[in-house]
């Protein structure tokens, strides 16, 4: 390992990140109408945290002094996962210095929660690997979380979904370590194949995503949302997130219009960006022929009809005490079930709607719909369209295989066939991988979450298992909410700081596709040779 | 495809189910105190099944005339479908003609329940299956379930656990076509690996399995059993079956003796027997030395204790009321923890005790523990200690390849290197197929058996979700009772005829390891070439 590169570019990381902090910086002003006064807990946590930033940074570029530029995988992996760890934890500290500050304001702080140290982790985690999954019942508290801070909290998403490592090759611009990066950055197995491609696709990723950013938050701000609430939602929907300005999510603003404008950029937002990006240069029918488009397109138009039908005909979901006409639970159906639908499977994680009222086939299906997750080469978590699609095509072959074993048939993706030998032993490897940590980490919670987490907020005990299920499930794919006590109107407030830390490793596994975070765990991985 | 062939062996198998009824024949009388009078209801009942087995074996032996005996592995993979769906259609027959003849009795079946033609299935593939599942509630009420008929329940554990297709190659003795059979219908990848040793190893099997099936029902005799109970349980016992004699399962001879018998011989009965029968010749070092055997023990020692300590003292599960002294507590737990860690993990699924009381982490560990197993080899099912062993180790190995794509290590299992390249893939492309089976299953229970199914039986609906996964799990897995509505207290009596013709499917794939299964709904499969 080339521990010097290591740290010089993760210092690079440690500049960035209180870079970005200073776009946080005008909200703490009364200037756009969503603060009454200037913020100066929020500045000042502000500050603090660009200056630990910028200290931070600085020690790691001293330590990474003259450092040779050869970087091969393992250096590549080892700065993946390290600048993700160094990005939670640097992400935290507005959080954390905020919390102290409120004391400046005189503040009785006796009343409310405040947030502990595995809470700004969580909640900072939650944000950089576009979960979206919060720790704060009360986000709309300004003295609890200044303007300032909510926004930084919405941006941690933004840089989440950019990648801070397509930053990395921006900035750098070297070749062989921005293909490493990169190769290890974009989600989902690459279709592209050629690596000199992939820096150019950086870029292209990089562009679309911030005009895409800037037109949802036109549209949004269009739409009767102020400039603050506009940004953040944007970024929120884009990096497939989840994060909102207010306690209901969007379900604040009870507007259909802007419920569907959320819905097609969710839909966009899990799309592989290199067909947007073929589709921008007019060359749309390659979109078109795209297999897992294709399937994608058909999941979600598929799945949010036989869901909605269900809800409404067989368990009458929408109409629970008999106030709206039939016509009327047809059309709350036509808007809830496919915004839940998209934003469970793109992994946003959005909410307007309560699903936990829903039937328990509707809870089941957006139960595993948590482990389709959006297309390769999206901002998109989850396991992937195109893993699915590869999965299903590799049990048919073994199928087959078992019972005529001397005929080898390759892989074939929309009629071409796929030579890679060691692409069938990846794609399972993935699943088992994930099917492990489930398990794993299931049990563990089960196990260490104490019963009165349960009680104490209401929530039936004999719903512990499933409900930490699906706790694991919506951290590991980067959902967000997930079933009963974490459902679309709870939080993860409750959990004790051991599951929040665990949570916090979930998220992090999930948005990094596993192997980056799994070999910090391996002592041979950080040997010198 | 050969289909002559396969015929001529579906016959051999009809004939062979047709005479081991003659075995049930005998309780039908009032000789050995089991039953009060001469049970007509039961003879007349065997008698059908038995021209039935007689009839149908006959038509596929004319249809198999000069057959040319060649079996290839395809021919070999049908044979092993097809006759264990044949031999589930033919176990049903004596549940079906002893419904009928309940008429004849001038008995009014309007008063109970009788058994539909899904019911007859689901209890006979449960046998054979070794599954050990039940939809009847009251198997003590001689009307329902003469005693000829319950004994004949519980034969087909036997017969099961024997393997029909180990009786097959004792039979035939044919060379090729045994060593095919035997390479599919073995539990567990093998580890031997010479195909010479099949037929010499399926008569061990055998022999070994008689002889423990006959010392346990001694040692139960002495144990103040009457022969007919004796006989019963030894069978579900050593062929980790379940069927019991009554409807409180061993909970109803309330005597620690028996319960500790019964672990012992099911601890056995999960060993490999190639093990068990290199101990008998005085090679036991041997078993010592076996990896599989090793976890095997561990999992099972390790397992009850820290089980047993956190249901006594962080959960007090078996002091609910307070009117057991803490010492009693510790008694209790060591007398009905290890009992039922052993009987869900060695999928035999004898009940002594109602474990969905118990804490929900203790109940989060019984269903994990419904997919490990026993050993391969022996008449557990489950996916096998093995499987998980090698799944572990490929993981570790497949996540230092990730960083080191040059290095090529092999498996290695007790020291030694496993060449096999195909087996990775295999290991997880099981895992995968369980996986997928598992959750497709699940959303199917879940979607289409009515909730009434629970409301009905005062089981609380949002525990619909937990309770079909434990459904699936102890069907496909061989298990028996699940947890909630398919807990220890209860059976899959309410479930609709749709669901129980899912579980006899996924009890098959569950005892054939899968592929015997898959490949009948594959239509090349069926091809003449």
């Amino acid at each position: 390992m080339n521990y010097p590169i290591v740290m010089r570019l993760l210092g690079m990381v440690s500049w960035l990140i209180g870079a970005t902090m200073l776009g946080s910086v005008p909200w703490a002003f009364p200037w756009f109408g969503q603060a009454e006064h200037v913020e100066w807990q929020g500045l000042i946590a502000l500050a603090g945290s660009m200056a630990a930033c910028g200290a931070i940074g600085a020690v790691l570029r001293y330590l990474g002094r003259g450092a040779q530029i050869s970087i091969y995988r393992r250096e590549a992996m080892a700065v993946v996962g390290l600048s993700w760890v160094l990005a939670t934890v640097l992400g935290a500290l507005p959080y954390l210095f905020s919390q102290s500050a409120v004391a400046w304001e005189e503040y009785d702080t006796g009343l409310r929660k405040t947030m502990t140290i595995a809470d700004c982790l969580f909640e900072s985690q939650s944000g950089f690997s576009t979960t979206g999954a919060t720790v704060l019942t009360d986000i709309e508290d300004p003295l609890l979380l200044p303007r300032s801070i909510l926004f930084w909290r919405c941006s941690t998403h933004f840089l989440g979904g950019l990648g801070i490592i397509v930053l990395f090759v921006a900035v750098l611009g070297q070749g062989s370590a921005g293909k490493a990066l990169m190769r290890a950055e974009i989600p989902g197995p690459s279709k592209e194949g050629a690596q000199e491609r992939m820096q150019h696709t950086a870029w292209t990723f990089a562009g679309i995503y911030c005009v895409l950013n800037l037109v949802l938050a036109v549209v949004l701000h269009l739409e009767s949302m102020s400039w603050f609430d506009a940004i953040c939602h944007a970024f929120g929907t884009m990096a497939t997130g989840g994060f909102s300005t207010y306690n209901a999510s969007l379900g604040h603003f009870n507007s259909a219009v802007i419920d569907y404008t959320v819905l097609v950029f969710m839909v966009i937002a899990g799309m592989n960006f290199t067909l947007i990006y073929l589709v921008s240069i007019g060359r749309g029918i390659q979109m078109l022929k795209d297999i897992e488009w294709r399937i994608y397109m058909t999941i979600i138009v598929a799945g949010s009809l036989v869901l909605g039908a269900i809800s409404v005909w067989m368990y009458e979901d929408f109409d629970p005490n008999s106030n709206l006409r039939d016509a009327e639970e047809v059309v709350a159906a036509a808007r809830y079930v496919p915004f839940t639908f998209v934003s469970i499977l793109t992994t946003t994680g959005y909410g307007t709607h309560d699903f936990d009222r829903w039937n328990q086939f509707g809870r089941a299906v957006l139960f595993l719909l948590m482990f389709v997750g959006g297309c390769a080469g999206s901002t998109g978590g989850g396991m992937k369209v195109i893993r699915h699609v590869l999965f299903v095509k590799i049990l048919r072959l073994e199928i087959e295989h078992s019972y005529h074993p001397n005929v080898v048939r390759h892989l074939r993706l929309g009629g071409v066939a796929i030579p890679d030998p060691e692409l069938r032993r990846t794609i399972l490897l993935y699943f088992g991988l994930v099917t492990f940590i489930f398990m794993l980490s299931w049990l563990m919670l089960v196990g260490l979450e104490p019963d009165s987490t349960w009680s104490e907020h209401n929530q039936p005990l004999q719903n512990k298992l499933i409900d930490s299920a699906s706790a694991v499930a919506a951290t590991l794919n980067n959902i967000g909410p997930g079933l009963g006590t974490v459902g679309a109107t709870q939080n993860y407030e409750a959990f004790s700081s051991f599951a929040k830390l665990l949570f916090v490793l979930l998220m992090m596994l999930g948005r990094l596709e596993l192997f980056p975070v799994l070999v910090m765990g391996t002592p041979a991985f950080w040997r010198k040779h």
